[in-house]
C-alpha cells in the first residue's frame, strides 16, 4: 500500500469491567518513575494531582502488588516513586506497545488500499 | 498471567496529519452496508445526519476511490451504498481489528502482572 498512510493504537488492560492500565496511566507512572513526585508528573501532565491520585489509587487497588508508595524522610523529604513491581509493569506496557507497533506498522504495509 | 485482566484496543488509519479510517468511520461504512441509507446509519449510531457526511467526504476524500456513492432512482428512491471499492476498505480495517485482537490477547497471556 501506498506509504502516506501510517497507523496508530492505543491499547487498554481491563480488569473485571473497568480500566487497569491505559495510556494515560503508563505515562502517569512512566513521569513518577523519573520525577520521584507525583504533584511533578501530575503538573508535567497538566493534570491535578487528586486526578493523578485516583488514577494510582486505582491502579495499586488493582494490581497484585503496590505500583507506586509514598516514601518519607531523606534529604528530600520523600516523595513518590515506583516499586520494583511497578517498574516491572511499566516496561510490561511499553514493549506491548512496541510489539503492537511494529506488528500493525507490518499488516499496514500488506493492505492495499 | 491472571485470567481477570483482559485487552482492549484502538486502530485509526492516519493520511498525512488526519484521520482516514478510525472505528466510529468503519462502524459508519458497516451501517450504510447494511441500511443502504446515510440517514438511516447516522441514526442507528445516535449521530447527526451532518456529521455523518462530514466524515463521509473526508473518507471520499482522502482515499483513492470514494467509498460511498448516492444512488438515484429506482423502486426505493435512491439511497447511499458503499462501492465495492468501499466494502473492500471495510473488510480490510475488520480483518486488522481481529488479527490485532488476536495477537493482543496472545500478548497478554505471556504477560505476568
Amino acid at each position: 500500500m501506498n506509504n502516506q498512510y501510517h497507523i496508530k493504537s492505543r491499547i487498554w488492560i481491563i480488569k473485571d469491567d473497568h480500566t487497569f492500565l491505559g495510556e494515560g496511566r503508563v505515562e502517569l507512572l512512566a513521569n513518577i518513575d523519573i520525577l520521584g513526585s507525583i504533584n511533578k508528573a501530575a503538573k508535567a501532565m497538566k493534570m491535578s494531582y487528586q486526578k493523578a491520585w485516583k488514577m494510582i489509587d486505582s491502579m495499586n487497588a488493582d494490581a497484585n502488588n503496590p505500583l507506586v508508595i509514598k516514601t518519607s524522610g531523606g534529604k528530600q523529604g520523600g516523595g513518590t516513586i515506583l516499586t520494583p513491581y511497578g517498574k516491572k509493569v511499566l516496561k510490561l506496557f511499553k514493549t506491548l506497545q512496541k510489539k503492537q507497533h511494529t506488528f500493525l506498522t507490518k499488516e499496514l504495509k500488506k493492505l492495499e488500499f
